[in-house]
C-alpha cells in the first residue's frame, strides 16, 4: 500500500453503479433490448423537440472554451420557482435558499464535509436505504451508526433504536440524519411517527430528506423547512426530469446551510451544458411530467399482479420502483432468480435480500412480469402462477 | 451560525471565480467586446464543425435520461494514449493509471480526501501558487503549510524553506506537496533544483504535479511517474483542449493510487456529454493543439514589449498567460490599474502584488496592451512609453 494514504480508506468498497451490468447475457439474446430496470431512471428520453433545442444552444450559445456562470442564478431562480409551485407553498421559496450539485450525492459529500469532518460528528442511517450516504462518510472518515427499519411495518424506521443511538453515542455525537422520502430500496414514504420524530430532533442536529423521488411520491417536507433551520432537502432531475446523464442535484434549505454549500462546492461543479439542459426542463416541466400518471398507474398494476403471488412478499410504493422479497427467504434462490432475470435481459437490483426493480416503459415492465413468473415457475413449482 | 455547521467553516473564504466580473464596466462601451483575460482559457471555441458532431452525437446517441457509463474506459484508453504519445514515452502510460474528474480540482479534493484527512496530514503549497490547494484543504480542515517562492530566482521555490517545513511539521505532518508546472499566477516551469527536490522526497509524501498548462510548457514530468510513485500528475480539458465549459480533468499515477482516487470519486462524476467532448477533442487533437505555436509567440511578442516598459516588472512564461508586477510596488496603483483595465474592456487577476493576464486572440493582445500602455502613461507619467 501506498505510504501517503490514510489506512482507513484501504477497506473501503467503491459504490457499484450497475452491479450487474449487462455481462451474463447469453449470446443468443444479446439483439434483444436490455430492460435497464436497475437505477431509478426514467424509462423516457427528453422529446426529440427538447434534444433538438439544447443541441442548437450547444451550438449557437454556448462557448464550449469559457467556465461556466459559477453563480448559477438563473437555475437557482427556476429551481426556487419549481419547488414554491410544486409544493404549493405560500410564502415562496428564494433563490438563496438554493444550491446545485453534480448530482445530488455531490451535495451530500459537502453536507457531511460542513459538519461532521476531523471527529466533529457521526451519522445515523437507518438500513436498507441509499448506500451512497454511508460510502461516502466511510471516504471522509466519518463514523456510520446503523439502525433498523421494520418490514413488517412497511419499512418505518425502527424510532426507539434510533433515539437511543442519538442518546447513547457520544465519539463523536451524531450530527445528521440522513432520510430517503420515499426510500431507496423499499419505497415507503415517510410515515406520520417518522416525520414526527424529525421534528423533534434538535438543530444542532442536521437531518437531510433525500426527496430523489418527489415528482413520484407527491408529497414534500419542503413546506416545513421554515420552522426547521436544520433540515435540508435534497432532489435531483436524474429521475422523473430525466436527465440523469447531465448529472444534476439540488438542495432546498435555511440560506445560511446554503452559505456554507456554496463555500464548500467546487466553483464550476457543474458544466454549461448541463444548467442549459436543467434550465430548459423546468422550463418544459409540465411535458415532461405528464408522463408520471402513467409510470404511477404501471407501478399499481404490477404490484397488484406480484401481491397475489404466493411466493412474493410485495410491499407499497411511493416511487418509480418496487421492492419485493420471496417468502421463504431463501437468499441463494432470490440470487437465482435476479440473475436468471438479467440472463433474460431485464436488469434488477438485488438489496438486502430483496429485489428492487424499476417501473419502465409499458412493454418492459410486461416483459418483466412474464420473465418473474416464469423463473418463480421453475424455482417453486408448487406455489401456483398469477 | 447554525449549529450542525463545524466551527471552522465559517472563517473560510469561498473561491472567487470571477473576481473581476463584469461589472464596473461603463455603460458607453458596454457593447465593446469584453476581453476575458482572466482565467487562463483558450480564446478559441471548438470550431464549428466539432461542435456540429457533438451536438449531433448528444441528439442521436445520448439518452439524456440514463446515468453516464460511469467505467469511462474509453476515454481512459484515449487519455492514456494522448499522455503517452505527448511525452515520447517508451513505455506506455496505462488506462489504470488514470482518473478522471469534473474538473481537476474534483481530483485534487479527492487526494487530499485519500491522504490527509483527521489529522492524517499537514499539506505544503509554496506561495504564490494556485489558491484553489489551500481553499480545499481548507474546507476539509486540513492545516496549510505555506513556503515562499523567490521573484528574483524566476519565482523558484524557496527550497530551504520547503525542507525545513517538513522537517519541523509534526501535527500532523506534511503529507501532500503541491506544486504547478508551469505556476500560475506566474508562469515558471519547475526548475532542474525543484524537480532534484521533488525527486528527493520520501514515498510517504504524495507530490501533487498539476500540469494544468502541459500543452503550452510543452515540459512534463510524467516520465517520471515509474521511478516515483508517490507522484501524482493532473492535467484539464480546459486550456489547451478549449473545453473549459464541460470541466474536465485527469490524472496520471501509480495504479495502486488510482484505485484509490476511484473509491472516493462519486460514482457518475462526468456527464455523458462531457465525456464525448472529451473524447471527441482527443480525436482531433491535431486541430485543436494547432493554435499553440500562434499563443506562444503572441504571448513572446507581449512579454517583449513589456519587459521594455520602465515600469513594469516581468518574467518569462511557460504558459498562456503572463505576471507582472509594477516596479514601484505600489499595491493601490496596481489596483488602479487593473480596475481600469477592466473599465475598458479587459478583465485581468490581481494576484499577489502582481497581474496575471491570459493570452488571448491577437485583437485581444493588441487591444490589451494599448489599454495597459495608456494606463500606465497616466500613472508614470516620467516613464517613458513603449
Amino acid at each position: 500500500m501506498l505510504g501517503f494514504i490514510r489506512s482507513d480508506i484501504a477497506n473501503l468498497s467503491a459504490y457499484q453503479p450497475h452491479p450487474g451490468g449487462v455481462s451474463g447475457k447469453p449470446a443468443e439474446i444479446e439483439s434483444l433490448p436490455l430492460d435497464r430496470l436497475d437505477t431509478n431512471e426514467s424509462p423516457f428520453d427528453l422529446p426529440d423537440e427538447l434534444k433538438e433545442k439544447l443541441a442548437w444552444s450547444y451550438k449557437e450559445q454556448i462557448e464550449a472554451n469559457r467556465y461556466p456562470d459559477g453563480s448559477y442564478a438563473a437555475l437557482k431562480t427556476a429551481i426556487a420557482q419549481y419547488v414554491t409551485e410544486s409544493a404549493n407553498l405560500l410564502a415562496a421559496i428564494a433563490p438563496e435558499q438554493i444550491s446545485v450539485g453534480n448530482g445530488s450525492d455531490e451535495l451530500m459529500r459537502s453536507l457531511l464535509i460542513a459538519t461532521c469532518l476531523g471527529g466533529a460528528g457521526s451519522v445515523l442511517v437507518a438500513n436498507p436505504t441509499f448506500s451512497m450516504y454511508a460510502i461516502l462518510a466511510q471516504t471522509l472518515g466519518i463514523p456510520v451508526v446503523t439502525v433498523e427499519r421494520s418490514p413488517q411495518a412497511d419499512f418505518q424506521i425502527n424510532l426507539e433504536q434510533a433515539q437511543a443511538a442519538i442518546a447513547q453515542t457520544q465519539t463523536p455525537p451524531i450530527r445528521v440524519v440522513f432520510v430517503v422520502h420515499p426510500n431507496s430500496p423499499t419505497a415507503n414514504a415517510l410515515t406520520p411517527a417518522e416525520l414526527d420524530w424529525l421534528r423533534s430532533l434538535p438543530e444542532h442536529i442536521l437531518v437531510v430528506i433525500d426527496e430523489a423521488y418527489f415528482e413520484f411520491s407527491q408529497t414534500s417536507t419542503v413546506g416545513e423547512l421554515a420552522q426547521h433551520p436544520n433540515w435540508v432537502i435534497t432532489r435531483t432531475f436524474s429521475k422523473a426530469f430525466r436527465l440523469a446523464a447531465h448529472r444534476l442535484g439540488y438542495c432546498v434549505a435555511h440560506p445560511e446551510a446554503i452559505a456554507v454549500l456554496e463555500k464548500i462546492r467546487l466553483p464550476y461543479n457543474l458544466p454549461t451544458f448541463s444548467q442549459s439542459a436543467a434550465l430548459l426542463a423546468l422550463t418544459h416541466r409540465q411535458q415532461l411530467l405528464a408522463s408520471i400518471p402513467q409510470l404511477i398507474s404501471e407501478r399499481d398494476k404490477l404490484l397488484t399482479t406480484l401481491a397475489q403471488h404466493p411466493a412474493l412478499q410485495v410491499w407499497p410504493s411511493a416511487a418509480n420502483f418496487i421492492y419485493l422479497r420471496l417468502q421463504t427467504a431463501d437468499g441463494e434462490a432470490l440470487t437465482q432468480i435476479h440473475q436468471k432475470l438479467k440472463a433474460q435481459g431485464t436488469l434488477g437490483r438485488q438489496i438486502a435480500g430483496g429485489l428492487r426493480i424499476t417501473i419502465g416503459s409499458t412493454d418492459e415492465n410486461a416483459r418483466t412480469l412474464n420473465r418473474l413468473e416464469a423463473i418463480l415457475a421453475e424455482h417453486f413449482p408448487s406455489a401456483s402462477g398469477v
